[in-house]
């Protein structure tokens, strides 16, 4: 079953206008015409089964009519991720909406080289990788925020795993045994390929909330320790469990 | 510092031909010169820092001079993936070094689509990864099996983590709290992007150490899967706990 993200209201008889590409994406590469079925989401009002409808030259509507999946609410997990270069950052926002993180922030760091990003892109990747993976939301990207920004406005609540390189942080599964259930507000923080500096690590476990965590004895890029983060947090603490 | 995965054996004195690929590396891209300090590993010997000399026009040797690491066997962790596309076959090699994994095995299955790959390529990917992540070996891979046939050459020490998405499984972590430790030959099987047909799911639990195991309630593509099993693998039995 074909399932699209849109941004409108959704309910019975709610009418969706496509979008030029979710138009061109149904009729031409997945060759749908009037009345084929299709189901939406927008984060808010579950998943919907509706069908195609034609509304003029190359204009394509969608009709909601039944709700299939009632909204649940998203992880209340961000990942935190510093600008790596365009290809792993992609990487990084695919498997993230696929691995149910509720909103990705972007951040600078002193070995950070880059100091700017295609948001949009990295957004319609998010949206994409969720419209195959089944989710119910896409998450956001936030636009890159300093290091020193994010730690000075980083709420009391929320806890933070901190993949630590250097050294003598515990293993991750062993970091987070520990932690309450249900999980509440999360973060995990990977860092630039460059790591971060000491003082940024310092500053970083001092948020009251910070697990420092170790992934094992290897060198792993920006890309495979989010992967891997996101994938032991979810295990452990996430909504794997339920499953 | 920069490493190189050579064929040589590795001893103090010991005189290595750098192939034209490595010679340019040091050279032209890391511009190296005679006399500049570079480790090497092969998988048995350990690793050993080298020093570069010049040995004619455009040839390269390395000197062995001293050991720098002892070698400590990888571990006997077999990935098993379906032949994907390429871009994702490539991604999964490269995180299945970096994640410690002593084995790719690719295979073939009833959904699978290609039939071949290029395996030099994959091995490249293989050994740059090894390079880059510290690791002391570089894991080979090997030709594409029918599924059949490996299933029906399966060693019956070699207990098999079963990635299966179609959705009576554990969660991964609970599905391997119980298994032995120190945790012997295993190995972690992801299928294609269109799943196993019931008789390969069924022929697959039927192994005598199949640990079938789900990894959430989201649609996990084949690079994402592969990942995240092999992170959680390690966190629970692999070479995370020591470190």
């Amino acid at each position: 079953m074909i399932r699209l993200h849109v941004e409108a209201p959704l309910f019975g008889g709610a009418v969706v206008e496509a979008t030029a590409d979710q138009a061109h994406y149904l009729t031409r590469v997945m060759r749908l015409g009037p009345g084929d079925a299709v189901s939406l989401f927008n984060g808010v009002d579950g998943q919907w089964r509706a069908r195609l409808a034609e509304a003029g030259r190359k204009a394509w509507r969608l009709v909601a009519e039944d709700l299939e999946r009632p909204q649940i609410p998203p992880l209340d997990l961000d990942l935190v991720v510093a600008l790596v270069k365009r290809a792993r950052l992609e990487t990084i926002v695919e498997k993230a909406s696929e691995l149910g993180v509720g909103r990705v922030r972007l951040m600078l760091t002193e070995r950070t080289n880059a100091d700017h990003t295609n948001i949009e892109r990295l957004a319609a990747i998010a949206a994409e990788a969720a419209e195959q993976c089944e989710r119910l939301s896409v998450p956001p990207v936030l636009a890159p925020i300093r290091l020193a920004d994010l730690l000075a406005s980083w709420p009391a609540e929320r806890r933070l795993m901190f993949c630590d390189e250097a050294g003598d942080a515990p293993p991750a599964a062993r970091a987070l045994a520990g932690a309450p259930r249900p999980a509440g507000a999360w973060a995990v923080l990977i860092g630039p390929e460059g790591g971060f500096s000491p003082q940024e690590r310092a500053a970083i476990r001092a948020v009251p909330g910070a697990v420092p965590v170790a992934l094992g004895p290897r060198i792993l890029r920006a890309d495979t320790a989010a992967i891997a983060a996101l994938a032991i947090w979810q295990s452990g603490l996430g909504d794997w469990e339920g499953t």
